[in-house]
């Protein structure tokens, strides 16, 4: 397995990246709250962001190093990572939870009238209470904040070739827990207990935490891919679906396998044919220069062509720190794909009302084209007894 | 094992309450946008809120039944719970991501003028671009956005017999894997090994997934209780901390455990009995009608009683959908204890600079007192091989 973490010179490029953009957009700092843009500039990696007690900020500026502004805590684990200006408080303080701390921080980085990003478009949140945010606006005016979600998202959407090896490393442990299906996926056992052990299996393969299944089973297809598993036993004729979002230091896999139980229909063997085939298609053809709605076309035009009906929503998207990240292959998403870009392609197709089949797979863009970092799924729908 | 789910009064129930309070505080609708709220209202269960692509919307009016607007790949679920008016549109859309369908809901659920609250105090977030959030309320105005916290918070703290039982049930499945820890915990392995095992034995004792482990180890103590764990092996002499949060049918647990490896320091060893006769004694004096800042100050008096040096931080907090719930056990908090709460005792001391022992328990809080969801700690520092 590949060592832990990153060289102090990994982060102080994506640093350099952030504040190259945020020049040309004329922002004097970034703020920064969520799990994953904090882990992207430092490093600080830890699952206590599942606690939503307190918030956590971290700023860029426009030169210099990144400061934290951060509970008391996590002063520790902050201190092991590359930030040395970390700013504390007691959280959570109901009179002022890191307000004053924060709004004292900017001040002293942001020239009066300064801008300061802060991402707040599409697939960003801010993890922090709004009502704090707004205390802080007021408290910093003349300085003000603006949407810096083309700043962080431009950045973080290409990857390093040691981010590429991260992912690739976390693909390997999900390749080998899906290799092991017949172990945990057999005719009569209850999908609850498939998925346990489903991610027991991923923790035995190497995942360091699994924050991410879903799946389906029924007769010849699964009716939705986001819902908990039931008691119902796996069932001759069934296809079954595994997706997870398993994580190796601090770095997504998102990809699914599909297989027939005692036997596959004949309507499951042709969807799993035309969905192969379509994601084959886009292998192949998948360009830097292309928009993320190219390749929604190009799925659509494989799959309209071999007589499926196109399943709704997206078709793939951005992976890396999160399970899903931007771009989104729909019909409107008009991001420009580029070298270093890691997606899924995640194909989908309605072989009758409320039946469905799903195909994925996990690749980096390159110069050249697409570069698997999955395996690819078998050509034909495999049986497991 | 417990029944999955709750019945449709259950939801009802919490519904009225909210309403109530709304009522109360001339709110016309509440709108909630987090996993945590969006399940305590609808029943919506589901691990897809690890993607952070989508933004999925909740409204509460001031009568009837809530409102969801959420992506259309959520509708299969969300038509499963007791929820009927659903609507839908294809996320993530560049153009409107939801939000005149949103905007549309709220002008048509309240009257001109009216408030809707949302959750933006202390220990809230909204999980949705911020950019959106100011687009909806540009577009409902005379109709504004109040803070909702109290609305939420007050209610979602007092847990029903039901909800307390499904706690019940995740404490169980953390007490029978935290009993099996001679098994995945001896010395010589690395503590990232002993973490996986942690998990993958959580999963066989129940639970449905593992959404937070932490811990830590070191010679007679541990540095903090948020870090991933590194590939030290256990030695003879160290502390070892286990902590989680592992979820059944929704519902977490949060406590911790510590154990001795090979032999126990005496000021492990005391550390251990000064937390314990803390912890007992707040068992012993908790009560209905005291602040949450009471709660402090009892560790307080009786491990400064010991001689301790008392951690910093809270020193518990409410447990339930979340990982952590408001109200915390620091010197600040004035929020009232009321029968019914479920709440973490997590009292630590500092037995030399940066070298921590922690212990915790989750309680419920009755009439009477309280009562242990958790199987109290065993009296003595317990030493592994």
């Amino acid at each position: 397995m590949a060592e832990r973490g990153f060289p102090k010179a990994e982060f102080e490029r994506r640093v350099a990246a952030l504040q190259a953009r945020m020049a040309a957009a004329e922002h004097e700092a970034l703020l920064l709250t969520t799990a994953a843009d904090v882990f992207y500039v430092t490093g600080f990696l830890t699952r206590f962001w599942e606690s939503p007690a307190r918030p956590w900020y971290v700023i860029v500026p426009a030169s210099g190093d990144p400061v934290a502004v951060i509970p008391a805590i996590g002063a520790e684990l902050m201190g092991q990572c590359w930030i040395e200006d970390i700013r504390t408080w007691d959280a959570p303080c109901p009179e002022d939870d890191g307000v004053s701390l924060l709004a004292d921080a900017l001040t002293q980085l942001v020239s009066a009238g300064g801008k300061i990003g802060v991402p707040m478009g599409l697939e960003t949140q801010l993890r922090a209470p709004l009502g704090d945010f707004e205390r802080v606006s007021a408290m910093i005016v003349p300085r003000s904040f603006v949407d810096g979600t083309e700043v962080i998202q431009r950045v973080r959407e290409v990857k390093s070739e040691a981010e590429v090896e991260k992912i690739r490393a976390t693909c390997g442990v999900a390749d080998r827990t899906f290799a092991r299906a017949q172990e945990y996926a057999q005719q009569g056992v209850p999908l609850e207990r498939v998925f346990r052990d489903f991610q027991r299996v991923l923790l035995e393969e190497g995942a360091d935490w699994v924050s991410y299944t879903a799946g389906g089973a029924g007769q010849g297809g699964y009716g939705d891919v986001i819902s908990p598993a039931g008691p119902r036993p796996l069932a001759a004729g069934d296809v079954l679906m595994l997706d997870t979002g398993a994580v190796r230091d601090g770095y997504f896999c998102d990809f699914d396998r599909n297989w027939a139980i005692g036997h596959a229909s004949d309507g499951a063997r042709r969807a799993y044919e035309v969905l192969y085939k379509a994601t084959d298609h886009v292998l192949a053809h998948l360009r830097v220069g292309q928009k993320a709605r190219d390749v929604h076309a190009m799925f659509v035009k494989s799959l309209g062509g071999s007589g499926a009906n196109v399943g709704g929503g997206r078709l793939g998207h951005g992976l890396g720190i999160t399970l899903t990240e931007w771009p989104s292959f729909t019909p409107m998403d008009q991001t420009e794909l580029r070298a270093g870009m890691v997606l899924t392609l995640e194909p989908g197709v309605e072989i009758a009302p409320g039946v469905i089949q799903v195909h994925e797979e996990n690749i980096v863009l390159r110069e050249s084209g697409a570069e698997l970092l999955s395996t690819r799924a078998a050509p034909e729908l495999p049986v497991l007894r």
